[in-house]
């Protein structure tokens, strides 16, 4: 009765699904699925819907509900691939953009069709196309972090030369580092090039710089273009803080063309509950897929962090189970590992993995280009046949 | 031992803080303290760090530390301004960054000192702005929302148009509308603005639309200036999908010049917990006025969402307490908000408040614009001084 100019929506039929798991008892978290189902999309009592495909179609569906344990469900909710508007903003509100606002409900995996698929570029390099371009084949990569921020960018190059000179693959700034008056963006970056770029002459290895370039939003491309100008070899995005599109815009940019590595910061309230927010697989391992980048950094287990190993397991599965055409990325490990820790993580990784250790490197002795190379060899000696 | 290129980082003494609510007992309480004035700026071992400015000044400092309950305290925690490289980004980074990620730590207040504050512009209109530029001088404003998703873009003009007829004085789209093929952005803005001044030639009134333009991040400003160009009056932002920084650069943007209205959709997490995240006033108040918001769209207490009383007070709060030099913005209750609720919350939040209505009033009664009249004839009709 309201709607005197209606006309159906023309839809596809085709649709994607997500998976929420439900607080609460059997009725409970059943009325919630199917709140879900109209917060998400329609956002309107459901009684005063006009009757046709918005009712059917537009509002989401429960695929599966089952029970998880005494006090959780599992609901399978699909929605049709027209309500995302082929935008990953979109696509991440229908999957929890007004739901995120009430307690009980956590995304706990994205199935993803092919066919919405399609409207994703993914990641540019994926695991392969990063090995390829560092041109390493079957070890794990070896990746540094250049702090702690105050230091100059003469200070910082010096200790990425001595990271290269140990043969670090991949050396990025501390995700703190953006453009502070004691270490500019445009004058950092030249000089950490250029100081590895000196190394890799020393050594003829191939290190490559990653600056972070999460930047407010109208500076962003220009600074990956500047540090691809500059010769970056890749760039380090917080999607947290720069917004997960503005990483995936950069990963498509043709004038880029760098690999991608993303940070977690300001996300990690998503991960802190069982209760609410996202899982760590579907957060840091889809959605980091989804919105183009090439590696995926999140804290390892035992290191300080609180992240358990299966949690880690878990993003690691995301990194690579068949996802369409998006390519499998690596998980990147971090956050307070020692190099103590290295074997067992192994066990979790097998050999596509990159790990980012930090302060660990300068815990390990007084001479840095030593505890690198020391860090290096512990990756190149290791026998993947003996750990499993 | 590691800095041989070592030089001072020149500070200026200006700091900022942040109150963090730390769970645990006095002791492990206060290592949350001490880990964050690292983990927020040099993410590196304390006791390696050179000594000097770094370590004095860039390292966050504990300024008070108090008990709160018999379970958390409360940490003030100071950090130069020069962390935050004068950038929304790196600042909400040293605010919450890694932080984010442990258990136990929660953001309960930004304490933005004026020398910080001169970086944001904050809001354009704030309170008297947006009423200057609606001709409302002390009434409460109303709001209402397009909807169901899946309409076409003349069926959403047909009700904009109603409520328009009725005297509404916000028209948005719901946040789920954006370019969909049933109701593509740029016919559906043309539309709904010519069905809108229609009814104000008709009642000499003044209602406006405004359209979503969360977006992909190379569509957004595109997007927002179309839809000046085509005549809205406003825009809405979600910037847990878009980008709190997109949100920022809209608001500044000369040419664009419209009010901002934000929406919270998947926000809703930061809030979901009071042992992590960030507190409803700080992330749905304080962040959303910094970023550049109007008025601040949240559930309001009693509707389909579960924030208390207290908690949309503290938002309310936060829209017009002193900030540096940033206008007070517009707290905007909605969430499954009946027209029956409208008394209780006036004696919340007094006439500077904006009334969003969506469902609610279509469920009044078989005529939109009768129902539209009656949500504007009540909130006219209101004597404050009897509620107070």
């Amino acid at each position: 009765m309201f709607f005197s100019e209606y006309k159906e929506p023309k839809l596809s039929g085709e649709r994607f699904s997500v998976i929420y798991k439900l607080s609460g008892n059997e009725k409970e978290a059943y009325e919630k699925a199917k709140d879900l189902c109209l917060e998400q999309t329609v956002e309107f009592p459901g009684e005063l819907l006009p009757d046709g495909a918005i009712r059917d179609s537009i509002v989401g569906r429960i695929e599966s509900f089952k029970k998880h344990d005494s006090m959780h469900y599992m609901a399978t909710v699909s929605y049709a691939v027209e309500t995302s508007s082929n935008e990953l903003t979109q696509l991440l509100n229908v999957v929890f953009g007004n739901s995120s606002i009430k307690p009980g409900i956590r995304v706990e995996k994205l199935l993803l069709s092919d066919v919405i698929l399609k409207n994703f570029k993914g990641p540019r390099f994926g695991r392969d196309g990063l090995r390829e371009y560092l041109g390493i084949k079957n070890r794990p990569l070896l990746f540094t972090a250049l702090k702690p921020m105050g230091l100059s960018s003469e200070a910082l190059a010096d200790l990425a030369y001595k990271f290269a000179l140990g043969g670090i693959d991949l050396i990025k700034d501390d995700h703190g580092l953006s453009n502070q008056s004691f270490s500019p963006f445009e004058e950092r970056v030249e000089l950490c090039v250029n100081a590895i770029n000196k190394a890799n002459r020393e050594t003829g290895g191939k290190s490559v710089y990653v600056p972070n370039i999460t930047a407010p939003f109208s500076e962003m491309v220009d600074r990956a273009r500047k540090a691809k100008e500059l010769g970056a070899g890749g760039l380090l995005i917080s999607p947290g803080l720069a917004g997960f599109d503005a990483m995936r815009e950069i990963s498509e940019d043709e004038n880029i063309n760098l690999p991608v590595f993303s940070h977690p910061a300001f996300l990690g309230t998503f991960v802190m509950s069982n209760e609410t927010g996202i899982s760590h697989g579907a957060l840091l391992g889809q959605i980091m897929r989804l919105a183009g980048a090439d590696a995926t950094i999140y804290p390892n287990f035992g290191g300080r962090f609180s992240f358990s190993r299966e949690e880690c397991e878990s993003i690691a599965v995301c990194t690579s189970e068949k996802m369409g055409n998006l390519k499998p990325i690596f998980p990147c490990p971090a956050g307070g590992m020692s190099l103590g820790s290295i074997p067992e993580s192994l066990k979790v990784y097998g050999k596509d993995v990159i790990f980012l250790v930090g302060g660990g490197l300068f815990r390990h002795g007084p001479n840095l280009i030593e505890n690198c190379a020391y860090f290096r060899k512990l990756i190149e000696n290791i026998d993947l046949k003996e750990i499993f």
